[in-house]
């Protein structure tokens, strides 16, 4: 796997396009309505997603459920947010339905084309001239006394942790059956690349590239001040007992989630399920980081502060 | 590659084995005469690094250069500490001689094994009962005006840093031709996983697994609070630009260091170069971890502070 | 106010002694007892806290309600952890009785004098020479529509923070009725002196002195990575003002807690209420906190990793 | 001493008003004629800095150095970053010359005022409607051998560090004559409250309110990772004593600085001098902050990343 995309050569355009749309911001209709005018101009069938017909009233097209796109659909296309695009990723994951995140306001790290380049860019995009990049989903399950209670994908992480109201937690972690230690911590995030520039982020993790084969594992207020964050193989195993803890919960990518009881354990790995994403021709993943997180662009004309 | 060496089931015993020693250490001849007694008992050859013999006034044994126990040895047994193990291990990259690193005081990250357990497991290992493991170096150029002026390899790390005297350095950073950033900071830190427990954790990086293919850029104290440690797959080529630094250096392993001028690039990549390191059946990375970094090993008796 | 206590000189003796013990701890009964006949025999008496006395069964003493302790003890010998002395500090906080730390087993910030050192220093603090050192406390109102629904002393810290099963609360925090920010996060932490080795030290906080006049705002996995902690005078006023929480919960000392509901605010500030802590003369912070946080107390042999 | 400044009732106009000018800048002689032709009309006399005149070419208004401005002017007006304004405060201690900071460009800590602002708040100041706000110094002296060698002041900070080229210093760190701990690090900042946003901040320094009494150590890159920063009462005494550095230095505020031998002891204490700023009324510090460190001004729309 190389650090960037390669620029695909003479690909197939695709046929038959779905499109997501984030539901609840104001404008959306007419910008979806756009969108599958110019998909539609360009020579390709449009799908809408059932939930986005169903709220934007759009009912000019075939309306399919996240599966019957994943099986009809050569490619979707995604409104809204990197929270968005998060949550369709994740229930088209295993069908080979590549992604294109277009955002509507603020520059998403995944959603990274600007609506208003949308109509210079998706004609090609859906003519197979684009760079494509594959990223990983995590599978997690939740045993209780040797028994599978709870299973869920996570596309940015799983996270164990306490709640509100308790003190810390105490988890007892293990990678690939060998003990790594009781930590005593608000809780541990299990994050993929593409989680790291999310919440793992704000609790001290660094970033991983998104074509780096690991995960990573960042504590949240950890007691011992030497429980950093540790970046593991793309195969690693990671096993979260809880040990002591009041009212933990695990959450995965802050949607799904369940009360656990001490001794429950969390096994987290590598999905075999992965997700595409598509971007135009000439993408720069530094470049959409340098944006979102304000680095320097410019030499400083005055070194001091 | 897995997150742990598998256990060697019916390897080759090794025949010659190289004894290096830290010069510096009271008492290093006699314990170092201990180690050449077992392994002869043991039915193997000693050879003694050349500098080793000088410094220790132990001229029974061969005495060969690094590149001669790169030739004529089959494994290297280190006494000392991690920065002992690193000197010679850069030397014998490329070679094939794996090394087995044996602490004298105190536990290194790589020095894994107690001076006390030397004789119960030593003898194992060099009859070919072991756990093997590979790790990556970074080979580095320094080029002014398009021509190569210093190169160096690094086992722990590649560092771009301002002098004692100066302000913050700029540094133009890209990776495989991306550009990425102006980074205005004390400097910058290219580290392997085996650099990612020594001043790259300090700084503030990540811990990255040994078996990890990837790389971890750490800016030491930057300026912009967002610049944070970004880990990077094993493939990717770093360029470090000096923008406007004054009195910038590059220090390779802490070792070598050159002076450097603006508009010097530092290119950094992962060496073709791999160092094998040993350790007894049943070795455990995050036993070593946990030793060295104080983590908890037991569940508290009391969650309180 | 210095940064340590000064050794006093020629103090009045204490006469009654109140005894305060971790109820869960094994063995506790002895220790305490032993505490008792050496005080007796120091010639000064002693009261049991009531809730000691029950739990360990000790009943030939008088045994007296904090309230009760704060108007009639002199001083309060404490025996067990920070988590102990804490919690009979904030009872005992306005009354003039000054408290002594004794650790049963692991040392404290707080509960600095091991029970093996009772017999040999207590004697000579109970005669009146001992260093003092004041601590403050903040006090801490929850107003939902503009009336008080709560309030409560915290010696350590007041949090706020979501609750384990949503995503990040968001609070409007204000100081001196000057807008400070919208903070995005997992909770924000206003610490004491004292609370500044606890929770907060575990989100990332500075250690502030003891006898600093100041608190500090320590945001938890906060979504801007500029929102740093920030340390305050000591007259400051912090209002936080839950934003969008979606359960978010406010505890005090990690122990009283009331859930929060949008608009509800926070309102925090130092106490008129402290506590006095008493130390053997001699006593040293930084050899408490060089002890607590491993810190090096001897020059490195060798100054490599 | 409060959080915040408190708005000037009835004061004295001002009468002399020094300007000073970075002199660097494009256009900066005809910014300050403008300057100087407001405070003209306005009916105060217009004294320049030396240095800023002979570098501007502006010749028709006395030229003063430094120490006659700290004795004739009654305020001194900074056009400039905050670097400038550091470099004449520095100069001007102990004169009772209070400053107003007028940035150029970029916004700056204590140079808040926009240079299109100037003509609309300046008279109002000048004519003695402003907000005051007292910051402190830093003394700090290099003793070797038991006699003094160097001595300065610093506004922002006292650092000492390692050189570019040489591995970790050790320093063993004492306060007020207790002694804290052997630090191995890149070097330890001593900062002021001023200092706490500057280089302090980027080495993982909290921010330390202008009003706070208070000084910050922060260790740059320490080997041990408690090694957290500490924030000490105004009156403290910081011993640094240099255990084993090759090539350690040590700077003041960044400018003036002197090279170490093993042995040599910096002790930094709180000036006896201060620095005044001047604000126009209404101003509020956390807007300054929120700026520079692009805080959240407004609730979020979307909590999902």
């Amino acid at each position: 796997m190389s650090a960037h995309p390669k620029p695909g050569a003479a690909r197939a355009p695709f046929r038959t396009v779905a499109l997501i749309g984030r539901y609840s911001t104001a404008g959306i209709e007419a910008r979806l309505e756009e969108l599958a005018s110019c998909i539609l101009k360009n020579g390709q069938d449009v799908v809408f997603e059932r939930d986005t017909a169903l709220a934007t009233g759009l009912t000019g097209y075939p309306a399919l459920a996240p599966e019957e796109i994943g099986r009809e659909a050569d490619v979707a296309v995604v409104l809204g947010g990197d929270g968005t695009l998060l949550g369709i990723a994740r229930q088209l994951a295993g069908h080979d339905v590549p992604l294109i995140g277009v955002n509507h306001g603020r520059l998403g790290f995944m959603t990274d084309i600007p609506l208003e380049d949308v109509q210079s860019v998706l004609p090609d995009m859906l003519a197979g001239r684009y760079e494509a990049e594959t990223r990983m989903l995590l599978e997690s399950r939740v045993v209780r006394d040797d028994e599978q209670i709870f299973s869920a994908l996570a596309f940015n992480d799983v996270v164990v942790n306490r709640s509100g109201i308790s003190g810390m937690v105490e988890l007892a972690v293990s990678v690939d059956g060998y003990f790594m230690y009781n930590q005593r911590s608000d809780g541990l995030i299990v994050s993929t690349p593409t989680g790291s520039t999310a919440y793992a982020l704000s609790a001290g993790g660094p970033i991983l590239h998104p074509t780096l084969s690991g995960l990573v594992l960042v504590p949240i207020a950890p007691h011992a001040l030497s429980n950093r964050p540790i970046v593991l193989p793309h195969d690693a195993e990671v096993t979260i007992e809880v040990a002591t803890a009041r009212d933990a919960s695990v959450n995965f990518d802050m949607q799904s989630l369940t009360s656990l009881l001490p001794g429950d354990r969390i096994v987290v790995r590598r999905s075999d399920k992965t997700i595409k994403l598509l971007h135009p021709v000439g993408y720069n993943y530094y470049a959409t980081l340098r944006k979102k997180l304000h680095w320097h662009e410019y030499p400083s004309e005055d070194n001091r502060l």
